[in-house]
C-alpha cells in the first residue's frame, strides 16, 4: 500500500563545538521542527502552511523546504509533488539549525514517502540544497547530525563523506538561546579569511583531542578540548554576555561550552542529566541578570535524527 | 640495590601522518637508537662515544642526549651526573625523528637509575629539551611516541597535553628513508606562515576522520584521511620522486602514504604484514629507478616506545 502522507521531526543541532568549526555537528533532544508531508502528482511543491514563525516565506523557492522538496522532485518520477505543512519548533537565527532541521525533515520526509528510493548519503546531499538557499553555501554540519543523529564529522565535501562518531551515554548538551538574532552572513564575515598556521595546529590538535575523547569516553578529555582559537575570538562579541555565560556554565561543572554555530544560542557539554540540570540552572541565572529575554534547552545528545513521529 | 647501568633503546617515529602536521606521532618497531648510560657523582654530563654516526658533536651542550641529561642531572640531587655511550640506528636528518629518539632514550635511561622518579610527562618535557637544541623549537610529536610508543597526539603544549591514542592491531607502517638529508630549518622555511581557513578546516576534517578511524578500526577511512593540505603541497618538491614514490604505495595497496616528519622519508600506512611487504615492495621498485639510494624498514605500529634492553 502507497503510503500518502507522513508526519516527521527532525531535531535541532549544534554545530562546531568550538574546536570543530565547519565539521562537526551534534543533534539534541529538542526543539525540533515538524513537518507533514503529502504524496501529490501535481509536479509542483506547494507550502500549504508554516506554523510557529510568520518571517518565512511560502514560496517554495524561497524556502528551505521548498528548495529540499524541488531538488528531490525533479530526480523522481515525472509529475511527482510535494504538499507541506511546517511547523517550527526551531526559531530561525538561533544558531541551532533551524533551517538544517528543516531541510532534514524534508529530505526525510519525502524518503518516506518514495519509498526509501534514497540513501542516507543522498538524503544529506539533497538537504544541502536547502542550506544553500538559507546561507548561500551548501554546508552537511548542520543537515547531517538533524538526519542521522548521533554527532557527525564532514570529514570531507568532495566527495561528501559523513562519518558518525561515537557517542559517550552521559553526553549530555545544554543550549541557552538568547532572544537576539545573528545573521549567518555577518557571523562569517567577520572571520579572518587566512589565520596562522600555529592557530590552525592549536585548533586541530583539540579537534584530534575531542574525538579522541569521544571514542573514549573520556569526558575529561573532551571539556579539555572544547577550545575555540578561530570562530570564538571574532564572534564573542557579537554576543551580550558570552563571557559571563560561558563562565556560569563551567562554574556549574559543564565540561565545556562556546558558541552553538554562528551564535547566539551557547552550548554547554556535560556528563549527565543532574550536572546538565545545574548548568542549565547556571545560565539560565547568569542570563537573567543579563536581563536578555532567553530560552534554555537540555538533553542528551540525540541517538536519533529525522524520524516518523 | 642501586642500578649504576642501564642499557636502553628508543624507536623511530614517523610524525604528522599527513593530516596531523605538528601533532601527531607514530612509533615505528624499527630502526631504532641504543643508549647505554652509567650514572656517576661527577656532577657533569660525559659523552664517552658515539657509534653509527661521525657527525654529531660530544660536547654536552651541543648534543640532544647531553641538553637532555644536563637538564635531568639539574634537577636531581647534587653530584648526580652521567656518563653516555650512544648508538645512532638512526640517521639525523632522516625526517623520523632521530633526535628524538636519542632524547627519549636518554630522558627514560636517566629516570631508571634515578628509581623512576620522574613522570611519563616530566620525561617528555625533559626530552623535548633536545628537541629544542637540535631544531630550536621543543616539539613533542616525536619524544611522545618514541617514549611511550603507539600513537599520540599532542592536544595542547600549553600546558603539555598528550593523549595516546587507540591503535588497530593491523596497521602496519612502511618506511622508506631516501639517501639524501633536508634540513629541518629549510622545510620549515618553505611553509606559509598563514593558511586560508578553508584550508585549514579541510585538514582538520581529514585529522578528526584519522581518529575516527583509528578508534573504530576503518581501515578504509584511516587511509581516506592520509591527506595534506598544509605541508605536503610544500615540502613534495624538496623530495626527488616524491610523486611517483607515493604513488607507487597506493598502487601497491597502501591504505595512504605521505611525507614523515619534515621528510626526506616517506611513509605509507597498511593493513598488516602481506600488504606492507607488497608495499615496501612496490616502494622500493620505484626508488630503484629514481636511482637514488635507499633504506627501506616496515613494522606494525611499535606498542612500545623507549624501554630496557
Amino acid at each position: 500500500m502507497d503510503q500518502k502522507n507522513v508526519r516527521v521531526m527532525a531535531p535541532a543541532t549544534v554545530s562546531n563545538l568550538s574546536c570543530g568549526f565547519d565539521v562537526i555537528g551534534l543533534a539534541l533532544g529538542e526543539p525540533y521542527d515538524i513537518l507533514e508531508l503529502e504524496l501529490t502528482g501535481s509536479g509542483t511543491v506547494e507550502i500549504a502552511e508554516i506554523r510557529g514563525c510568520s518571517t518565512l516565506s511560502r514560496d517554495p523557492r524561497k524556502n528551505v523546504v521548498g528548495a529540499v522538496l524541488r531538488a528531490i522532485a525533479e530526480r523522481a518520477d515525472n509529475g511527482t509533488g510535494f504538499r507541506v505543512v511546517l511547523e517550527k519548533g526551531i526559531r530561525p537565527g538561533s544558531g541551532i539549525g533551524s533551517s538544517g532541521a528543516s531541510a532534514a525533515a524534508a529530505a526525510f520526509a519525502a524518503n518516506e514517502l518514495l519509498e526509501g528510493i534514497f540513501t542516507p548519503h543522498e538524503m544529506i546531499l539533497f538537504a544541502m540544497e536547502g542550506e544553500r538557499l538559507a546561507s548561500g553555501a551548501a554546508h552537511a554540519d548542520n543537515v547531517a547530525p538533524a538526519l542521522l543523529g548521533g554527532i557527525t564529522l564532514v570529514r570531507s565535501y568532495e566527495p561528501l563523506d559523513i562519518v558518525q562518531l561515537h557517542v559517550p551515554d552521559e553526553l549530555w548538551c545544554v543550549v541557552i538561546h538568547p532572544d537576539t538574532e545573528i545573521k549567518t552572513s555577518v557571523a562569517r564575515g567577520i572571520l579572518d579569511k587566512h589565520i596562522p598556521l600555529d592557530t590552525a595546529v592549536k585548533q586541530w590538535g583539540n579537534l584530534a583531542g575531542l574525538v579522541a575523547g569521544l571514542y573514549s569516553e573520556d569526558y575529561d578529555l573532551i571539556g579539555r578540548s572544547l577550545a575555540d582559537f578561530v570562530a570564538e575570538p571574532k564572534r564573542a562579541g557579537l554576543i551580550s554576555g558570552f563571557h559571563e555565560l560561558r563562565a556560569a556554565a563551567l562554574a556549574s561543572g559543564a565540561l565545556g561550552a562556546g558558541i552553538s554555530g554562528s551564535g547566539p544560542s551557547v552550548f554547554a557539554l556535560c556528563r549527565g542529566a543532574e550536572s546538565a540540570a545545574e548548568v542549565k540552572l547556571g545560565m539560565s541565572e547568569a542570563m537573567r541578570s543579563g536581563g536578555i529575554a532567553f530560552d534554555a534547552y537540555m538533553s542528551p545528545v540525540s541517538p536519533a535524527g529525522a524520524r516518523l513521529i
